[in-house]
């Protein structure tokens, strides 16, 4: 996976280029400049950009120039950056990319606010997109952006809902629909499509091109959730088993809670639906235990696997539009997806 | 103030029906369905409508019509909506409208989300407005939300500092920048703006409206810290008191401070710094009495006063083109901003 891993590579370090130069950086209010530092910090740890090169792949798939799409590009990738401050405090999540939250390293009440602002600047950059794209591709673009946003806080707060009503009667579809609503139509199917779009593709190219990036967010999801347990805390950034402390219903934790027996699902759902601050380190060791013991994280990578074979299949439906170099990376992309590290 | 008080009802009552209108009300996924009653709990609680009246008003008396300006009014009130549960989660708010804060309802991780969630809902509308005022219009008044927007949340992370890192070293302009940022600009200046911008008014207005408007909104702002502390809660909606259990900086404990002689200023720093948990009624009690002792709300009526005379001469500045009947209500409308019980 060489030439993709390049280009990601490359992808971000324009992508984050842009965003230093269009993020605020100081004022003369003491306060307000500690706010453009907090709105700076999460862009500054250096996530994988991998939403915005998803966008920037597809758009020089359908024969657009990155630099049309690359502020675009930006607002993807701030959408992120907002998303995760909002989700850290509602997961109370310890580590980000490594270092400590921002509400563990501010406070709750600031970091949400910083949240907030982050997310203004976002909806600032699409509605520059009109000095480049004009004022109707401009409002395009936005919908498409708020019909993801809309998916995103919908996947969230089902998620939320699951551990705040201790929730474990669940079937794997449950999981997948929550799934594809959280993760997949930010982390693929929008970048993917919004890419071709400012592009100039067609629309009857947007059902494939989601449907795709549908099943690959969520085999994303799942690697994700793989790492989460089984990662190396500095290659990933997150901290290790943080899922099993937050009480995540994640493939793997639904799984084990199928296939333990009366009495470890008694003990496991008593540790799951614990606040984190209660939990034991020997707990959550144990509960890795029953992981490894019923093959869970095993069974979680063949979803995985098979869902990433799903989007290669539907990835074919868009054969005749994309050029031999571009469908090679693509092909690329999506083993990253699921064999990545980080 | 008859006529105005008339004139806001009737564009509330515009105003709630077209929200209730948009906003999604059932869904299929119990959870989603869930999310969507958080998003039209606190609209559902009925606040003042004020902020989409002044809109409409300034609409009006630019010669626009409220049919096109409708959508734009809604999503302001959205936005009041969205804000005050993030603004709720960080001061951790007991009450809103009289009831029970979303986050005390639902916890901090639902309502957090919730709030993105409508939030998301204000930009739908807002991109909907390009069937109603044409794409460049609609990218217009998109571009004055998003000034809006990062006033309120410069202001609001300046206001959160302050409490965060106990700082009561603050002059009467501190709280006034503070104040116009947080306050001025959703209430009054952009609300006033846009609707002038939406009746076609030219570009040569906006500096007299935003002047006049970063005034009213203070001496708005200023009426309301004293309903916080002198009004009636069924009135007013809000915990009677609220912002000394919350320990905020506003002008009158900011002069409180200035006016207490050394052994009373060491006291009250002990009491508004202590989290709220911690504080007691009888200390709430002796602050109060300590405030009535120095004249503090009399003195921030007064400087409200003075800001609305100052919001009235700047108004002056419109007169040619704005007709009798409308400037008359604006007027009405002021008077109403610092006389209000609710």
């Amino acid at each position: 996976m060489s030439d993709f891993f390049s280009v990601l590579k490359s992808y971000k370090k324009q992508v984050d280029e842009y965003i230093f130069e269009v993020l605020p950086r100081s004022h003369s209010v003491p306060e307000i400049n500690n706010l453009f530092e907090m709105m700076n910090d999460y862009p500054q740890r250096g996530g994988k950009g991998l939403r915005p090169s998803v966008l920037l792949i597809f758009c020089e798939a359908f024969g657009g120039s990155i630099k049309r799409a690359l502020n675009t590009a930006a607002a993807l990738e701030i959408f992120q950056n907002w998303i995760v401050i909002h989700d850290d405090i509602e997961d109370d999540s310890a580590l980000r990319r490594g270092l400590p939250a921002l509400h563990v390293k501010y406070g709750v009440p600031l970091a949400l606010n910083a949240g907030d602002a982050l997310a203004g600047k976002m909806w600032e950059l699409l509605k520059d997109n009109r000095k480049i794209l004009g004022a109707n591709l401009t409002l395009d673009v936005i919908e498409q952006f708020l019909e993801m946003y809309n998916m995103t806080t919908a996947g969230q707060h089902i998620e939320l809902s699951w551990v705040q009503n201790r929730e474990w009667d669940l079937r794997t579809e449950d999981y997948l629909d929550m799934c594809r609503r959280k993760t997949s139509w930010y982390t693929c199917a929008t970048p993917a499509w919004v890419g071709a779009l400012i592009a100039g593709a067609v629309r009857s190219y947007r059902e494939p091109i989601i449907d795709f990036g549908l099943d690959l967010g969520v085999a994303f999801q799942i690697q994700d959730d793989t790492l989460n347990l089984v990662g190396d805390e500095k290659t990933y950034g997150k901290e290790i088993g943080g899922d099993l402390w937050e009480g995540k219903r994640t493939l793997i934790t639904i799984d084990l809670m199928k296939k333990a027996d009366a009495k470890e699902r008694k003990y496991l759902e008593e540790i799951f639906d614990q606040p984190r601050t209660r939990k034991k380190a020997e707990d959550i060791e144990r509960v890795m235990g029953l992981i490894r013991k019923y093959g869970c994280i095993e069974g979680a990578m063949r979803t995985s696997v098979d869902l990433a074979t799903q989007a290669r299949e539907k990835f074919t439906r868009l054969d005749g539009a994309i050029g031999e170099t571009q469908r090679e990376l693509i092909l690329e992309m999506i083993n990253f997806m699921i064999q990545r590290k980080f």
